[in-house]
């Protein structure tokens, strides 16, 4: 059986995004032993750019060996207990996700539904937790990857608090694309992925847990149901006091991976990084109408780092992508859950957020939309997104 | 915050093993998507490989996208239901384990103890079940990676089936460098890490499940406790029938890396493999007394790719280990629960079971060893190794 040699992409799609070769050369260095005392102090770097990633004090601040349903996972198997009330919201496919976690849990979701591509209403939540008082946690998805629907975590968190229940907020592919502050808004346990806007490979989760979070997890009178996730173990592996005990076989070289990456985040700054994924964003927004295309959602709620495109009637969604990737090697995401065949999803996500991107992008769907006889002027879609970054 | 460069270490404790530069290159291409449909040629591929390395026609073969230790709970939270008694063979810490599984599953654990450094004796297992009729499940370590003892699978799966119980093995230490054949032994469900034998890093759990071990799980009358685990889930990702369904995004760079270490093992061959596991361990055992050290554990129950070597009174444990690390680069492991500072672990695994790594540790212990005044012959060590090579 030959290697593997993967073909030349330009990723768009909803996650992994593009990844620098100076990550690739991180990853590629030889692997050392995990409890190797240089490895060691890795994981307090790590521990330490999380923690300015995230904008948090936390000591309990780290990537989980496993890819980002598995931090979403730790955050619920922790901080549910058989019988527990949970307020999930829901706008889009995490959401319902996480009502399967809280169950599995042993926990009972009450389910407060929003339109997919819409933020999550205050409102509603603020009724919910009026009608189930014995709420005890609040979950929401700060960013849909499903629906390109950005929610006011800050707002949700307050509410949350008022109502003496503890806030869950996925922030997979919020982190690093848009504002976030763990610790100024409050927020008790958070979980990422590696893949979207840090734009590392899959395959790690950075959590963090406030102290109150912690508080309840040593208050419960169940064990936590999965041994690998335990934050009591898991804990003693990667805590900043003294002795390591072992614990599981941390993933060396992708630990590597995501120490360049977060290094980069930061040479960059974390507010530039933010204000150059609403930059291209913008650019890609200006260019769509020329082709004929147009984001869902509403605005003010719309991702920067993900943009749901309506696909318009006539156009073969799967020709479209084949072309894109084919022709072009432009991966950009189908529609997931409802939206499976009604919209693509396209990402600006980390080293994928740039003008190449959104120019290659843009040319490339004028080509393939052309090639199925749609009226489309590319020309006029370029022009539109330059003037974005002339005007920037 | 700089990059982080690792030191150059030769590695030879209980895993992570040396990976070698073709694993290295493969893991730092470039990044695609999970769904590319040269994504998907890949996992078939690396499912495949997983097959022959497994001995198995299994369908259910593939890597779980996280450690061994995860592999070990997807076995137990799919095959345990609450009330099942399992009995669990324990003869080391990775049989702790299993009962710290069994428990969270809800299942009442039935301990077998054998002692450290000895193979799961038959006799006990059999006794057992015929004491706990109603075990469901039998689950074993190989492999013993804190001990270093080698267990007689087949002969303690055909027990496991006389009793009409299913058999769970950890192969975490097992996989590629000892003889396994989970067709030919009857093996139900299995699990492995990526980075003993197959010299991987760390971060990926190969596993396997029987048409016997599925049944069980699709007759399950309670949900699986994990959503991340639940393999009525995964497999349609998994799978190899027709359209992938979104589970989890896989770790693509990690997989890339797999897929590599699978090749260059059957481009040597797997008997070939087991073969040069058994040499440089006999190198690396002929080598010991000339420093003053022996193997724990009995003749015909010792693994060769996890050497536990007794630590003479009156020598430090851990001045040998960082002279060992500081001076030589070598890693070799501590010893784990009962055998913490009473024992060394050496690691001959995968890549690190080479002519060069048995030499470079036998020379780097003398060295460390005359250093604290103890009275060795290096020289005769190395000609002790030699000769097994010579033979050879």
């Amino acid at each position: 059986m030959p290697s593997f040699h993967p073909p030349l992409r330009t990723l768009m799609g909803p996650g992994p995004s593009d990844v620098h070769p100076r990550v690739l050369a991180a990853m590629a260095q030889p692997t050392i032993g995990h409890l190797d005392p240089a490895f060691v102090d890795l994981m307090d770097d790590i521990k330490a750019l999380l923690r300015r990633t995230f904008r948090t004090d936390n000591d309990i601040t780290f990537p989980i060996s496993a890819p980002g349903s598995v931090g979403m996972e730790a955050c619920f198997v922790n901080l549910v207990e058989p019988g527990d009330t949970v307020i999930v919201c829901r706008n889009g496919v995490f959401g319902g996700r996480m009502k399967e976690n809280v169950e599995r849990a042993g926990g009972t979701a009450v389910i407060v539904d929003d339109p997919w591509t819409r933020a999550v209403d205050p409102q509603r939540l603020e009724d919910a937790l009026k009608a189930h008082p014995q709420a005890r946690l609040v979950a929401f998805v700060m960013a849909e990857t499903s629906t390109g629907a950005l929610s006011d975590a800050r707002t949700l968190v307050d509410i949350a608090h008022r109502h003496d229940a503890l806030a869950i907020v996925d922030a997979v592919t919020a982190l690093g694309g848009v504002e976030l502050d763990v610790d100024g808004w409050g927020i008790d346990a958070i979980y990422s992925g590696s893949q979207k806007c840090l734009s590392c490979p899959p395959g790690l989760s950075p959590v963090s847990f406030s102290e109150r979070a912690l508080a309840r997890v040593r208050a419960r009178t169940t064990p936590v149901q999965s041994w690998f996730l335990d934050l009591n173990l898991v804990l003693g592996y990667w805590s900043g006091a003294g002795r390591r005990s072992y614990h599981h076989t941390a993933p060396v070289n992708a630990l590597y991976g995501l120490h360049e990456a977060l290094v980069m985040l930061h040479e960059e700054g974390l507010e530039a990084a933010w204000a150059r994924h609403a930059l291209h964003h913008r650019a890609l927004r200006a260019g769509l109408p020329a082709l004929g295309l147009e984001l869902l959602g509403a605005d003010g709620e719309r991702l920067p780092q993900l943009n749901v495109v309506g696909i318009p009637s006539g156009v073969d969604d799967a020709r479209v992508r084949q072309t894109l990737l084919a022709t072009h090697g432009v991966e950009i995401g189908a529609g997931l859950g409802e939206f499976a065949g009604k919209a693509w999803r396209i990402g600006l996500m980390g080293q994928s957020a740039s003008q190449r991107h959104v120019l290659t992008c843009l040319s490339a769907l004028g080509s393939a939309l052309a090639a199925q006889g749609r009226e489309v002027d590319t020309g006029a879609a370029l022009a539109a997104a330059g003037r974005v970054y002339a005007a920037a």
